[in-house]
This record gives structure tokens, C-alpha cells and sequence, in this order.
């Protein structure tokens, strides 16, 4: 009742209302992008355009650790996600994870998939949907290998749980656009072509998953 | 120290490290606007294109009045901005404080000045520059009338601590494009059209800010 002339609200009758949080890095938040926020500003882009209207949120923020984002990742989504509407995340960490400090990694992988097994239960207990993004590549090979080591202990643990994980690791080391925006940007972050070749990739999974989402099932 | 080798750090030498949160409801989330997150993220565009590269989060939500903005903004905020950058806040709020629900505002003009002075007191403390950029107009004459007459009082309690306010209402309800969106749209949002001509009118008060917060300067 309260939405009842709501300024925020544009569900049209015919549409549900979702709203989707992306949450993560970096690489959520688009850095290096100039014109719009990454990937996930283009699959969010590419729904619109399918005709499924959503509102998305993007809380990637530089240098995040899957510790950083437990942290706060329940009061940015409640804030968003009111009762009532078709609520999803989209999670994606792990290159910060990964990075070597005074010579051993920012979070170890035993503790990266523990926090992301925390994240499932929080967010499951709120009834959210959730589709994991894997981490993708950087410029530095023995960073990539331990990028792509966690890769395979996060996908694990996701179907551990049953939900939706698109690796990207692999395939982004191989793309030569993103391997050539990565070497020639900051050695972390392609420019556009670079998120254009990443949304593609996850396109698939998150047509199906937002579908999902979209008819209401959180059973995911 | 903590920062070498930060994949998230895309800094240059030449380039100061510039971080700006945008705060506010669906108008500064772009909702409406398909492609890009409205206002917000053609500021920044903008910037990028001048040359002066920058990170920017989007913090708009749905339905959001001073009170929700003022519970969130320190926490969402400090973990956007880390010590060290150059880092800044662009406010904006009022289409949701003055909309009646139950014959009455959801926030009084009296509290929504309030909350303002609060937010201005605490961003302050963090020693981050804030430029704030009034509510824009909807489809609802009534509505408007009450926008205008909170912006006023936004922009008297701006001038009483020295910061900038960039007003639109006025611009806004005049603006043919605007109207039309609005109108057509859900009578509040308007399309891409215009969020273009609000980024055009927000620009020189953004400019003028953006080159003060690049140069460090954080008495504005």
C-alpha cells in the first residue's frame, strides 16, 4: 500500500518488478569503462532491450575482497530490495582474493570459498536468488593460475549449494581483445570491447537465470 | 603501501586518484533510462571524456528520502572512499520527501532541511567536498509546487554552510523534453532525452566542483 504512488515505482502491470544488486570488484563496477558500468550495466542493458524491465543496482567497489563484501553486502542489498519485488544477486570476487600481499594472497582460497558459503546461506535466508560470476583474467600469468584455481573451488561450491556459477577464466585469458585492452590498460581492466566480449560470455547463464528470477521461482 | 599492485587502482602518474559517490533516489539511479545510469553516469562520461578520469558510484535507490539517505550514506560511502584519494559526494534528493502519502509528506520540509544539515555536518567531518543538485520536477503540478518550495530551503541551507547547489526544478518542469518523458513514462521518470538535458544543466556547477575536488581542495 505504501508503494501506492510511488515515484520509484515503473512496474507496469504486464511486468514484474526486479531488481537485481551486482555485487562485487572491480570488474562489476566497470572500471576502466569509460562510457557505461561494465558488464553488468550491459547485461542489465541487453534485458531492457529484450523487453524484461528491471532496476539494477551495481555495488562493485575497487580492491573488494569476498571478506569486504560479507561485510556489507546484507544492509546495501535490504536497502534495495524492498518485500514484494522480484529480488535477485549477481556476485562476482575473486582477482583481489587472489592478489599476493608481502608474498601470500589477500584472502586464502580455504577462506574466499568459506566466505562465499556464507554469502549463500545470508542471501539464501532472505530468499534471494543468486547467480555467482566467476573471476576473470588478468595480465600477470601466475595470478591468472591462482585465479583459476579458486574458479574451480568457487564453481564447487556453488553446485554444492545448486546455484547457478558461470566460470569466465579460461575463456577471457584466451580473448584476445581482453588480453590486449588488459596489457595495454592498468594490467587488470580491459576498456569497452573488453566488457562487451565478458557479457557476452555470461549472457547465457543470465538469460536463463533472470528468467527465473523474473517467474518468481527462488528455488534456483 | 597496501595499495601496490592493486588490480583495482587504475590511477595514472599524471592523473590525481578521484572517487565520487552519487547519493540520492531513482532519479540519480537513472531509473527510466535504459542504457546508462541517467545523470549521474553523463557527468562522469563527461569527465572522462575531458580527460580527467575518475571513479564514480552510483548510490541512488528507489524511494529513498533524507532519512533513508541519511541512514546509509556514511557506511556505503567509507567503503567507496579510502583515505588517501580524492574523494567527493554529490547529494540529491526531494521528489520522494514531498510526495504525500496518507494526505501528508513522507518527510516534512522542516525535517528534510534537517536531514540535510545532518548530512552536511557528517560528510564534513569526513572532510569530503559535497556538491548537492536539487530535485527535478514530475508530471504532477501540485507535486511541483511543493519540489520548488523545498528547493528553496535546500539551497538557503547549502548557502549557510558554503556549499554548492545546483537548482533544476525550475528548468526541469519548463523543459519540453523532460515533460514529455515524464508524461509519457510513469510521470515521474523521463527517458534518455531527459537525463540528457538535466547532465547538460548539472555540467558547469559539475565541472566547477570536479576541478575543485581534482585539486584537492576540500574547503568549497
Amino acid at each position: 500500500m505504501a508503494e501506492q504512488g510511488n515515484v520509484g515505482d515503473i512496474t507496469q502491470q504486464a511486468q514484474p518488478d526486479v531488481r537485481i544488486c551486482f555485487v562485487g570488484d572491480s570488474f562489476v563496477a566497470g572500471v576502466g569503462d569509460e562510457e557505461r558500468p561494465g558488464w553488468a550495466g550491459r547485461l542489465a542493458a541487453h534485458a531492457h532491450r529484450r523487453g524484461s524491465a528491471l532496476t539494477s543496482y551495481n555495488l562493485g567497489i575497487r580492491r573488494d575482497t569476498s571478506a569486504d563484501i560479507l561485510r556489507r553486502i546484507q544492509a546495501e542489498c535490504v536497502a534495495r530490495l524492498p518485500a514484494g519485488c522480484h529480488a535477485g544477486i549477481v556476485l562476482s570476487f575473486g582477482v583481489n582474493d587472489t592478489m599476493l600481499e608481502a608474498g601470500s594472497c589477500r584472502v586464502s582460497a580455504e577462506d574466499s570459498v568459506s566466505h562465499l558459503r556464507e554469502l549463500l546461506a545470508r542471501l539464501g535466508r532472505q530468499g534471494w536468488p543468486v547467480l555467482v560470476a566467476g573471476p576473470p583474467a588478468v595480465a600477470d600469468p601466475a595470478h591468472n593460475q591462482r585465479i583459476a584455481a579458486l574458479d574451480s573451488l568457487l564453481a564447487a561450491e556453488c553446485s554444492r549449494h545448486a546455484v547457478p556459477y558461470a566460470s569466465v577464466v579460461h575463456q577471457m585469458q584466451g580473448h584476445e581483445t581482453w588480453r590486449r585492452e588488459v596489457r595495454e590498460g592498468d594490467g587488470a581492466h580491459p576498456g569497452s570491447g573488453g566488457y562487451d566480449a565478458l557479457a557476452a560470455l555470461l549472457q547465457p547463464a543470465w538469460d536463463r537465470w533472470l528468467a527465473a528470477v523474473r517467474a518468481g521461482s527462488t528455488g534456483l
